[in-house]
């Protein structure tokens, strides 16, 4: 048996999610299959998040124990092969070590969510950013965003299926940035609770808007009150960009 | 009668190209329609350039006469309405004088081709790229391309549908760029002979794939022989980025 860690991309508006579902195909279904495909093993493939339906990932990560002697190069093209024509794509495999766990193992992991703010509807990139209409105030989101950097309780913007068994979370990185129509909000920490970068991004839009002060996010954060957040981006904009492990082999295909 | 300038983005893979077809939807038709919806007017609709089917346009221009009292606001909004759910979007327009084209009175093209170099799928930019598994060797590529810059006979890279009168034509900029895996060609000139953008970004990849040396499109280029193009790259990655005027109002809406 040989633990191989996947580095995998896709577009989540194809799929119900990462994680298995009863209505409708789940992107870790999809992997199951193409390793079932490839090597005729029933297999649990163990993701780093579970992202949303509509949440499209450039480097979700995942884990997957192998029977069959293979290597990671074979491994990567035979899963693509098996996984066309869903749009996900395993651009890395390497081998880990049998108590390596992609999801508890990750010490970090980064996030980008993408606003055009235009009012023409999107094309190119329609089902890939929020499109939001008002001028957004990228200073005043940026000083809204600072005050929810570091060790907090996220309560506030924390979804109701939250499975966590406490809103402490250590929030290291919260940056949003504009370039022409397009604004990015990027954001790392260790872990997040279901569904917060989404709801901070929800809330980070209306102080954008004026709706909101910076300030008001710091009373929204202090209210450990879900009530207290702005409404949730939707998971259009939503990207998991890259998973971080204190130790991980340099194999690249 | 009002000339107005529209600036447009579009996803070209849902489109036969810009052209009025009889065998699908073209670009140009879809605005044509919008305008009729909008104030039930008969109009042609003029383009800058003629984007070919599954060409991207990020700044296409085009102008229209419309009788109907109106400003660039409403207008924009409502052709936006009714171009829905085509992925076609207004994204400026401001007025003109009358004796302005959108075809003729451009002094500049920009165009960029992006590539996607690596072994897996795409997924994300699946029809927004071309993807080349192939390492591509991009100090290559811009050493050959520095042998089309200038003044030159392009027949080499000139398609068979070409109506243009002479091949001749001055190519201002071509650059290829790497990012990770991204890698953009952009080019401009005042104009472009049919098809050339995709005829150069094809015999670029053979240098960058090591199939040709610089030196090779050199000869390519002298030759003056369509035989002489390598394989014209697919039309998924091309991007029609903006048209510049001598003169051009700043009324942006």
């Amino acid at each position: 048996m040989t633990r191989f860690l996947l580095t995998l991309e896709y577009d989540g508006s194809a799929f119900c999610g990462w994680q298995r579902q009863t209505n409708g195909l789940g992107v870790q279904q999809a992997v199951e299959e193409a390793v079932a495909g490839f090597c005729g093993e029933e297999v649990e493939v163990a993701g780093a998040g579970r992202t949303d339906a509509g949440v499209h990932a450039r480097g979700q990560c995942a884990h997957v124990d192998i029977q069959k002697d293979t290597d990671t190069r074979t491994l990567v093209n035979a899963l693509n092969a098996h996984l066309r024509p869903h749009p996900v794509a395993i651009i890395n495999a390497e081998i880990v070590p049998d108590d390596f766990h992609a999801r508890f193992s990750a010490t970090r992991r980064h996030y980008m969510y993408r606003i055009e703010n235009r009012r023409a509807p999107l094309t190119l990139d329609r089902g890939r950013a929020w499109a939001v209409g008002h001028p957004l105030d990228v200073d005043a989101m940026n000083a809204a965003a600072s005050h929810l950097l570091g060790r907090h309780d996220f309560t506030t913007f924390r979804a109701a299926g939250c499975q966590a068994n406490s809103p402490i979370r250590t929030l290291d990185h919260l940056h949003v940035m504009r370039m022409g129509t397009a604004i990015s909000i990027t954001t790392n920490a260790r872990s997040f609770l279901y569904s917060q970068v989404r709801a901070m991004a929800g809330s980070l839009k209306l102080v954008g808007e004026g709706k909101w002060t910076p300030d008001d996010m710091r009373r929204a954060l202090a209210a450990c009150d879900r009530a207290a957040c702005g409404p949730v981006a939707p998971p259009d904009g939503l990207y998991l960009m890259a998973v971080d492990y204190a130790e991980r082999s340099t194999s690249v295909t």
